[in-house]
């Protein structure tokens, strides 16, 4: 399957994420005006996007809420699962661990790495956290394949060089330092300024 | 000045970030593929947003860094600045705050609000937390008019409709918790978990 566009996937993640509480709540099945109105989107673009990943609703009932649950997780999930590292251990890193534990059996935090000798040695929210140094060793022997870097801005260029270079495939850049990676690495960031800026931009007036 | 599109504004507010970069390496002048590079998007997106304010660069020379910057600045920022409120001092709540302060001359994080009494009553990087009842209060108050959300899923519903009922006008919300809220206010919604999930899809192969 040729990858979808990046806005795609996003979107899917949040079908799954409003689809699993809905499931909680004992719905069977959900329009896609319903969909729509969770996320605050068209009911075009929600039909337009399960199309694309070839699913079709019944005009009557609407999706099946579980059958499009596993559909998403099919085309995001890897089978295996793929295991994640979180670099730097503050207060972001540890809000990241927490917020992550049990979420989705198939993308598991399973390594914390901090410079500061206080916080490693320890195990954070049932994840074991690691120096620095141990990086290389510990990527290639748990075989993660993901990095979420919380480290300040000085540091995130040489965690970024020190992760591709253990064999990492994606990262995920939380630090206020916008990166460069190998063109063979997946590279996602995200500014909190950036979305308190466009809050602010929009209720300026 | 009409609204620009949502995407757009969070390109400018990227921009600034990597123009305030440069400006402090000492670069004077930037050409539009430098900064494409620096943000990894198209020479063509970056001079469609730049023309869209208003603002044209030198053939020669580029854009001049610090003329951009203020303009920028003029059409995000309020002349007055704005002040945000973060509801729920967890890590994350820690992380947020600790990462605004001193960024932004305009935005400040005046106040932290938390339900927890062993929380409040004291000082957090510069900032007081309050008890969740005196939300009303100081929001009215202290003229505060952005909430930035942090709570669990299970109150960020109350914790919204609380901060919208005391006079706020945008909401950027972190909690796993898809909100609902008034037409008259703006809400900006992040969740690391559709971050991460992307990541996860593009290095799946």
């Amino acid at each position: 399957m040729k990858h979808l566009p990046h806005k795609t996937v996003e979107r899917l993640s949040q079908y799954r994420r409003a689809l699993l509480d809905c499931l909680g709540q004992g719905k069977i099945n959900i329009f896609s005006h319903e969909v729509a109105n969770l996320l605050h989107i068209t009911p075009v673009q929600v039909r337009r996007d399960i199309m694309l990943i070839g699913y079709t609703g019944n005009l009557r009932k609407g999706y099946d809420i579980k059958e499009l649950i596993d559909l998403i997780g099919h085309i995001i999930d890897t089978e295996t699962g793929q295991r994640v590292a979180v670099v730097g251990i503050g207060n972001l890193g540890k809000a990241i661990i927490s917020y992550f534990k049990g979420r989705r059996s198939k993308l598991s935090i399973i390594a914390g790495f901090d410079v500061n000798p206080e916080k490693t040695g320890k195990v954070y929210d049932g994840v074991p956290i690691y120096p620095n140094e141990a990086m290389q060793e510990i990527i290639q022997k748990e075989q993660i394949t993901i990095g979420i870097i919380t480290v300040p801005a000085a540091q995130a260029a040489a965690v970024a060089e020190t992760l591709i270079n253990s064999g990492i495939k994606g990262i995920l850049n939380y630090s206020p330092k916008s990166l460069s990676v190998s063109p063979h690495a997946y590279l996602e960031e995200y500014d909190m300024l950036t979305s308190l800026e466009k809050v602010a931009y929009f209720t300026k007036y």
